[in-house]
């Protein structure tokens, strides 16, 4: 049995914005791979250590992109109120981490992340700018 | 420690359906406990490999899956001038699953699979039919 | 490899609350660490077992926690005539456990759990008060 953790750092640019980073994933995957303890079989889990961002698994269509963040926006208006403003001005933000989830589990088979065809993993952030946003990745499995 | 995939293959009838999987994942979970690798304790990540579609757990009541039903028309609006369609006329059930998710980790405790009295696990199915939807199984533990 | 499973019970106090369980998560942590059997890198995986509940990571400031319950009562609204409502009068819990999600998966890094400086993991109680509600805990790693 092997565990490997990784952490990705990123910066973002705006306040909302989607950022597929399965093949920075991918990428560390390999590099795990060509070492001594790859794994064939296992689950990834995938984490964003941040409040005010989730992460998600759906498909990279530049149209989609859109429709998330309009949806995103429909089910929570900004500005409304709410009582976390009084205290830091992202009540929205953290509502909108609150409805999409932390962490996503990812099944490893056969060597490979097992995403289907149609599949990506976004870093969703939802107030940005921000440097240095961190994403855990925990590989295990043998 | 043991790590053993299973992958369900499942045909849908209808645009919208819930089907309830939590039996086929304890034969599943059955047959390997009958075999050398046995798990005890562990978990069991389930996940969807299709961006229209989600895995969630909750009660099955058959009223209460018309009312999952209802709430997602309700807070995804068909047909609502998004972006995707262009694309591909699905924009509504890419949202729904985005919005409920695509993976559910679940705890294997003394040898069972430790769902609560009234829940189930479910494949939701949000743009169909479809055939040979698959669902990935990853029992981890000793 | 390692791993251990905890069960936490809680009795909840009112109809809807949000309990923060970092701190109960991290003294069993503790323990579990102060063993032989302790662990450096893995996973924590949390679920709760009552599909009018929820586990969701987000920030434990009060206005917020307030805005959660709100975003909650917009999204679903209560007596809708909801088909569940016949058999149990409880569909609205059920949705928003639907909506939010039954498990979360949290990395452990470095001998911790690998929590964000402003994130908490909070059991959200939807349909209380109940006694003896119970989260599984299941630390895998090395």
């Amino acid at each position: 049995m092997t565990v490997i953790n990784k952490s990705l750092k990123i910066n973002t640019d705006s306040h909302f914005q989607i950022i597929d980073i399965s093949s920075e994933i991918k990428t560390a995957f390999n590099e795990i791979n060509e070492g001594e303890d790859s794994i064939e079989k296992g689950i990834l889990a995938v984490f964003t250590k941040h409040s005010t961002s989730a992460i998600v698994v759906n498909e990279n269509e530049k149209g989609l992109l859109n429709d998330f963040e309009f949806i995103l926006e429909d089910l929570v208006k900004d500005k409304n109120g709410y009582d976390h403003d009084v205290i830091d001005n992202n009540a929205a933000s953290h509502l909108k981490s609150f409805l999409l989830g932390s962490s996503e589990t990812i099944p490893i088979i056969n060597g490979k992340i097992d995403l289907g065809t149609w599949q990506s993993i976004f870093f969703i952030e939802l107030d940005g700018p921000r440097r240095n946003r961190t994403i855990d990745l925990v590989f295990i499995g043998e």
